[in-house]
């Protein structure tokens, strides 16, 4: 008998034949395109069995194929039934690529409107022979008779002495934006904008504050919010104020309607293609335009500075908690043990609502697995003399985190190649942090800092060098990052990045060394060294959030250099100040031989 | 009574009124869009006096306007007659800006389509309300009645020894691409890509060893040579060989008519407009793409590799000498008087052809303009203990340099503040220069490690950091530079670029640290460090090809540091090596101090 997949592929393909199709596309993205998706949204999960982050499915008659990149390759292969399914890797052969050898000529393809963006549908539209066909409505929720209900949980308030700046003030600065770009509205539907803007989060997703809701913004600066009633709890309700108008998701497309006429910005990127094409349908001028939250979200102001200083301060203490556990009571902890025991510290302290993404919690070779994500299957003992790598992260009210540190178990001393690698990427680290850079500079110009010590050797890491990270919102943040590639959006003060360059020996061990840059002016401006400074540029610089030290028997300070020891040195110093003192004895103690000077040694 | 320019704006407004047109644009560029012209195809100069090397002019019937850069707006102001020109900045009043807002509505306005490339008149026919329209010929010409004729110097052979591959090879390769990418010809208008292909170089325009002449490559490797008979010697002839057909440029139209329904390239940067439109006249489909052959001149082969440093090392040899001479004799010389000395001792070394381009010889304030171009009224003595910059380039049959370097007059000792700018820039060339890479990172990620220790102390530089550099061709070679706008071009393996970072005090200094840069593979691999190395990547690095020393008296060693330190001794070392057996006793002596180790001192 067919497995449960090929059975759904199978009234799946009756159904799309019944809508006279020829096939379907079906992405893992949902209605708010967001990184991560409610249970509800998980069709491709449904219909393939695949669980992946990242990936879609494109259906035939005679032939269907799951996507994904090549961190899903085994899982890819684990978990979609081969007997029904082809299961491919996305970038070598990309879903439009197999389409268009793999349709007919002339075929029909069906997708659905209000879960892709009309840059996922881009490389679809770009096919001659092919037609794309938008589906009046979603075809696997007619066949998904037990899909779970959208979250139901309430939004809440996002106090102003986190958020720093009133709703309306953000509204009229916004309202501001699309008139200047002479537009009456703009369309909203990435959750991370309308909570910013409406200084509200919720609890629909995991790891991310927000509730799943779509919003219109006006030039006059009132809102539409489009989200279920019962999520609006009547406290909630008035901070909105009579400038925002809740409505029932069902009413998007009568709000729409009475845009006729009028100029809607709308995001080729986090708006799916639905409402760029119901604008039209009624006669509404629609403007391609980026989401015009993006930038002053990113852009945090001083009461989120701040906020961002506190969360950090808090995690900078669990952290220390946990790195001194692994020192002292930790060894031979499996992976999710260890992640669980940091979780558990940071709940011990104040104000810790959930951890920003699923810890990255590796020994050994599991390190090497860049978006590892260990499972009951998976976990593994933490072994003596071996390296260990924990990425995670915290969201409290005052703001977001996300640390990576890597450790040697112990009780034996690192080889010294691995004390060189690790070095390299430690000087990368610093190199970036200390960096101090004109305005109007881009992540893409700062990216090779971060590089160079491991470039030297002939290394280097497949994953970018920083990413934006919100203020209790997404720990993935928009518009800049620090990567190769030349995203031209500059740094501006205010935004927190990541720093975070690392090695991966696959098979052997992983090097990550992570922490979080605020984006501030160069300051004391003296700083700007000899008077040779002509007064007119102005330059940024970083601020270092993350306290928490690098481990010293991975060093090796002939590589480090003694500019860089210095610098160390004086961030382990910071650390063992601001943390020290909320430490229990025995960590503290800890502490201050993790922060003791590496150049007195 | 008028100005000659006021009396010749008067005639080409009467014969554009005849041409029942309401205006003419006038560039400064010529057939070949190249960056210096003949003195035939000066017509902007003729107009409008102004000789600077950017710039244009818009000619209305009651207005008109010359448009130039900021290094100009002085030269402007005194070579251009404000009776009866408006003189513009071309950045904050861009020509088609002024236009739009000038022009009555509806207006027809003429440009000469040999002259312009598409990339010229974008901006123009981007404009509402104003039709452009190509004139038959050029109006200029029919009024400058006394025009120099176009250069007739000889093409003459660019020997194997030299060149390296064949022409027939080249023809090949290039044939082969235009074939893969399915077109059938591509037109060439850019002298120095002619010049590589058919081996063959000329003097027809000042610093650049080229014949100004036109060229289509076709699919199957022959090749139309446009060019004045009397430019091709019998030798030549013979040299270019059966595949290359010549023809007298008037043929050009036919030849292009003959394409009809072919597939041909045209770039929308390097070939002026006329050629796409008459193509397209003739029924011939135009493909917009890169001159074919940009890609493959930039990067030398082993020949050219060898030939570069045999010219670096005659270059190193001139250049020693002169700056023996400026430390010992030239004291209190004038900037000119600096510059032609230098000239006569390359001119004293084998095979020197010309300068590369026009030195910049600038003392004290001078040298804190980035373009200055020293002339009889600018020249300026050398004083005492100040700072004296000297960026110089000369053609050798064997290659092309680029050199700066910039010194202390003495005798007293320099400024501790002046010191460590300079040991800024240094490290900043040092960096760069020391940098590996993974093959396929474009130059744009490299421009910040030229401008880190300067951006640490608040200062850049307004400049890229380094442009390609032909073979005994242009000095300023595309397609690849290293800058901080993203140019997408990968830095490949037989590239030359230069390495100049720079510092500029407006009224008291400037400083720039020039070396030219081969990139190569990673050699001994082995140096590809620990044997962590995934034996998957490739990097890249670079060869110094500049042979002389940085001013000492200017270094402070604390800025510089003890690991650059140790890499500038060993490049004073190779220097020494070099240079020393080839030089006269006494400048030997000089050297042999000027190169002594610093982390000795």
């Amino acid at each position: 008998m067919p497995s449960a997949s090929c059975a759904r592929l199978q009234a799946l393909r009756a159904l799309v034949a019944k809508e006279r199709l020829d096939g379907l596309i079906i992405p893992h993205s949902d209605e708010f395109l967001g990184e991560y998706t409610p249970a509800c949204a998980e069709r491709l999960a449904w219909l393939t069995g695949f669980t992946g982050s990242a990936g879609s499915a494109v259906v035939l008659a005679n032939e269907a194929a799951v996507f994904s990149d090549g961190r899903y390759t085994t899982q890819l292969d684990q978990q979609v039934d081969g007997a029904c399914w082809q299961r491919l890797h996305s970038l070598r052969t990309p879903p439009a690529t197999w389409l268009a050898e793999t349709a007919e000529p002339g075929s029909r393809i069906g997708y659905d409107p209000r879960i892709m963006s009309q840059a996922d549908l881009r490389p679809f539209a770009a096919l001659d022979g092919v037609t794309l066909v938008a589906t009046p409505c979603n075809l696997i929720d007619s066949l998904w008779t037990d899909r779970p209900a959208l979250p139901d949980g309430p939004a809440f308030i996002h106090p102003l002495n986190h958020a720093g700046e009133s709703s309306a003030s953000k509204r009229t600065r916004i309202a501001l934006t699309l008139r200047e770009a002479g537009q009456d509205a703009a369309v909203l539907s990435d959750s991370a904008s309308i909570a910013w803007l409406l200084n509200i989060r919720g609890s629909d997703i995991p790891c991310t504050p927000v509730v799943l809701a779509f919003a219109i913004i006006h030039a006059d600066a009132t809102t539409d919010l489009f989200i279920a009633p019962g999520k609006i709890p009547p406290a909630v309700r008035d901070w909105l104020g009579p400038d925002i108008r809740t409505h029932d998701p069902a009413e998007m497309e009568q709000v729409l309607a009475s845009l006729s006429g009028r100029t809607v910005g709308v995001d080729p990127a986090s708006n799916a293609v639905w409402f760029g094409q119901c604008l039209e349908r009624h006669g509404a001028m629609v403007r391609e335009t980026p989401d015009p939250c993006l930038l002053p979200k990113a852009c945090k102001n001083d009461t989120e500075q701040a906020g961002m200083r506190t969360a950090h301060l808090r995690d900078g203490i669990a952290l220390c908690r946990f790195l001194h556990w692994l020192d002292t009571d930790g060894h031979n902890a499996t992976e999710l043990e260890a992640a669980s025991r940091l979780d558990a510290f940071r709940a011990e302290g104040a104000g810790y609502v959930e951890q920003s993404f699923p810890a990255i919690s590796g020994a050994g070779p599991n390190g090497a697995i860049i978006h590892y994500r260990v499972t009951g299957q998976s976990d593994r003992r933490l072994e003596d003399n071996e390296v260990y790598l924990i990425d995670s992260g915290g969201q409290y009210p005052e703001g977001t985190t996300d640390v990576t540190r890597t450790v040697w178990t112990g009780p034996g001393v690192p080889p010294d190649d691995l004390k060189k690698v690790f070095t390299r990427v430690l000087k990368g680290n610093i190199r970036l942090g200390q960096a101090r850079f004109p305005i109007g500079t881009a992540g893409f110009a700062l990216d090779a800092l971060a590089r160079y010590a491991l470039w030297q050797a002939g290394l280097d890491y497949d994953h970018g060098t920083g990413h934006g990270v919100g203020s209790f919102l997404s720990v993935h943040e928009g518009p800049a990052r620090i990567a190769k590639s030349p995203n031209t959006v500059a740094l501006q003060s205010g935004m927190v990045l990541s720093n975070e360059p690392g090695f991966y020996k696959p098979g052997a061990y992983g090097i990550r060394l992570e922490t979080l840059l605020l984006v501030r002016p160069v300051h004391p401006p003296a700083a700007q060294a000899d008077h040779n400074a002509d007064s007119g540029r102005q330059f940024l610089e970083f601020e270092t959030l993350t306290l928490a030290p690098f481990d010293r028997r991975l060093i090796d300070l002939a590589v480090l250099g003694p500019e860089d020891t210095t610098l160390l040195d004086s961030y382990h110093a910071r650390i063992l100040q601001l943390i020290g003192p909320h430490l229990p004895p025995g960590a503290q103690k800890w502490l201050a031989g993790a922060c003791l000077p590496l150049n007195m040694a």
